[in-house]
């Protein structure tokens, strides 16, 4: 890395994470230009960086939800208050933080709006009118908008007063129909973390006490950050018929007789993006996977002031931009500077081509994941360059589950649990009898939570890792964010 | 029309246009599907076949948006009082019609929060923070987002509580550079119009009583609708130095001498579904130019239960389906339904093939524009039916020329603005003086507004229509949504 030297100043300027990873974090967020900050509280600008992987992860997320037959609606983003009133846990969970919308323009309103923290209730309502009959059914909504959520402590892509996300919700004859939907979108999300953001995550079922607001049942995509917490990546809910009681929602069937339709909704945020850059960032910046990278390859010219250079980079760059998302560094700063930048950026491949390359029909491929160097000809960069992509992307996969599979370990009481939190932060898996009592108490004597009772169960032990009462079901435990 | 006399009712739900325009316009948009309305005044539901269209009106701008060099950002929902408070037009422009937050949670707020009407204020207070020098500019941005402003009277998508939108924002280090901008994106709008929601527009500057609060100049593209009423279908502004001398946007020039940064910004709306709508739609419902239409080609199977129809249908779908955006009606629902029902979706073109015409080698087309059927072969749809789709795109901008070259009459007088108002209503060309006080009695006495000042200038008359003194402008007027 010679030209480490040189620049190291600009390197030095993020904290690192061992030092402190909280801010190592808000640096990388900051100096690889995806966030700033307003002058709202807890709000976030994302920046084009920012927004354009955001854009790669919506549009990889849309195709699979329209192929699976959803269809995109929008709903208005002011929920009345006595509407929210309607479903009473869904009102408990989410009163505490919304905001609401008192005035229109000099006018007091006669009653409060809540901007929407979830859109469940409006769903709601419209389904109220527009299904009648089981020829309606399903019906396969989805949404891509804003909502806000008043919390009280922010950070960028994990918690903010406002996020981006989608929500589908839909409507089911019965409950079979609803659960293989709840479960079908489970694995729609997973499979986006996994083959294009290169996160792996375990698949299960929230308990009673961290299931959403009004749900029968919450299934969740859980995933393992490089400081041993928890992200929390995506929720899929099995909403019964509670709402559809609470609002009305009903069809005749067959017989024609009248029944309450059975509900899903499930949500992906601007979170993943969090997720990500806590996933795969290092000491010198963000990682971004090829299949969602912006820029999968940055031609970095050395020496352009030398005849021939700029022009060859050039070319480069429009044969290249068949195959792959290509740009080109023309600017006249240093190519130290180029180098970390685009490394703070975490894109995946730089491309060096110089006078000396150019004489020999050869540039130099720099990957972001391991640090190597190849020289390539120029004759073999169209098929080089795609198959170094993939490479890329299965290696992050492999580090990020390997890192995961470090970082999760066993316990069979509660002082294992707090020794594995300090000595190897991570997953731990442990025995729960299902009694929230001790969900309490290991939250409160280790701060993990529990993050989910996985799909794919192991008997590790017969009793509870809190009580010892005899338990049967296996749970992950973590801090998380 | 064979199928006319079955299911008579069905299309004589909705009122025709020259009884009760308002009302034609409101049952199409809910016969169409398009909106449904919620329990909030003025907010509409957008649904799915609706927000189809966006989405293709959207794809379609946001390609041109990055094409010419754009970057999407997002920023945040709320803007603080004591920010909006910077700009002293732009406030008084918008404090009328906003929104207020004045509580999250149980906490009543130190300061109120505004729900965007607009960016304006956010962009700058961002683009301070990060432009400094001559070499970040221009900074070309753009966002696609819901803003809100509190009408009293709301129609969906014309006037309503809520919209979606794009708005741009960008800094120049000087005029030229930023008029060049305002214009190139008026023409990128104007083009979109033409070429895709194949909606001509009149290209003009909007008067100072009718530019936007804190722009220097605002430029327009003005559409007609069928009933003669004008629509504002897109903006663009150049804003000076205004906001950033009042928010600090200063960069150092070449001379390293400090400088203000001017600005511009523009927008569309989904009110441009409604221009579409007013434009092209007839007693029969809505009509979409096919190059914007979720579904180009509808094939509606006759005598479906007969052997081989549907699979045959089938077949021709999945045939089609690399060339257009073709859907199938196999429902258990008669033809005559069918043809009704996608008619007043204003699908381009319906694709009929019954066991007839399956021994013949042939289907029926019939085009929505004009109503026309035509047997085709089989072995020549590859070919026809995007041939067909071109040629109702540009009959449909063919016939909205023609009614809007109908519709556009002179006026020496106010007595002649009148007539044509009541006679002919429509877009109306007078000289006017540049006086406020004639714009303001223009719009007293007869109820139209200036439209714009149109670019291509002609010089009817030398007095104002008015007052009748030395007039240099041609303006056009009319009365507007």
């Amino acid at each position: 890395m010679n030209y480490m030297g040189k620049d190291k100043k600009f390197v030095e300027e993020i904290t690192a994470m061992e030092t402190d990873f909280a801010q190592w974090y808000t640096d990388v967020v900051k100096k690889a230009d995806l966030v700033d900050y307003g002058s709202v509280r807890g709000s976030m600008i994302i920046r084009p960086y920012g927004y354009a992987i955001w854009e790669n992860i919506r549009d990889v997320l849309d195709a699979k939800i329209k192929e699976t037959g959803h269809s995109n609606v929008y709903m208005p983003l002011f929920i009345p208050e006595s509407l929210l009133q309607k479903e009473k846990d869904h009102i408990e969970g989410f009163a505490p933080e919304v905001a609401w919308v008192t005035h229109g323009g000099d006018e007091e309103l006669h009653e409060r709006l809540c901007v929407r923290p979830t859109s469940e209730i409006l769903f709601c309502e419209h389904y109220a009118n527009i299904i009648h009959s089981y020829r309606d059914l399903p019906m396969l909504y989805n949404q891509w908008s804003n909502v806000v959520r008043w919390e009280k402590t922010t950070r960028p892509f994990l918690r903010s007063l406002e996020f981006l996300w989608q929500e589908g919700h839909t409507c089911h004859a019965d409950e079979e129909d609803a659960m293989d939907e709840t479960l079908k979108m489970l694995d729609v999300y997973a499979n986006v973390c996994e083959e294009y953001l290169a996160v792996p995550v375990l698949k299960g079922r929230k308990t009673e006490k961290e299931k959403f607001a009004g749900a029968v049942s919450t299934y969740t995509i859980e995933s393992l950050m490089h400081d041993g917490k928890a992200l929390q990546s995506g929720t899929s809910h099995y909403l019964g018929t509670g709402f559809a009681e609470s609002f009305g929602i009903q069809y005749s069937d067959k017989n024609g007789e009248l029944q309450h339709v059975h509900q899903t909704s499930w949500g992906i945020t601007t979170r993943l993006i969090g997720a990500l850059i806590m996933v795969h960032g290092d000491n010198r910046g963000l990682v971004v996977p090829p299949r969602i990278a912006p820029t999968q390859v940055m031609i970095v010219p050395i020496a352009q002031h030398k005849e021939g250079v700029l022009d060859r980079a050039y070319e480069l760059r429009d044969s290249l931009k068949k195959a792959v998302r290509v740009d080109i560094d023309a600017s006249d700063k240093m190519p130290g500077w180029k180098f970390n930048e685009y490394e703070m950026k975490g894109i995946p491949l730089r491309l060096e081509i110089g006078p000396k390359d150019i004489e020999k029909n050869q540039v130099v491929l720099a990957r972001r994941d391991t640090g190597e160097k190849e020289i390539v000809s120029i004759d073999e960069l169209n098929t080089k360059i795609p198959e170094l992509l993939e490479e890329i992307q299965k290696n992050l996969l492999e580090k990020a589950k390997d890192h995961r599979e470090k970082k999760t370990n066993l316990a069979m009481n509660l002082t294992e649990l707090q020794n594995s939190l300090n000595d190897n932060p991570g997953f731990v898996k442990g025995m729960w009898c299902g009694e929230l009592a001790c969900e309490e108490k290991i939250k409160e004597e280790t701060g993990a939570t529990s993050r989910c009772i996985p799909f794919e169960q192991e008997k590790i032990s017969d009793s509870c890792m809190c009580c010892g009462n005899k338990a049967d079901q296996l749970v992950y435990w973590a801090k998380a964010y």
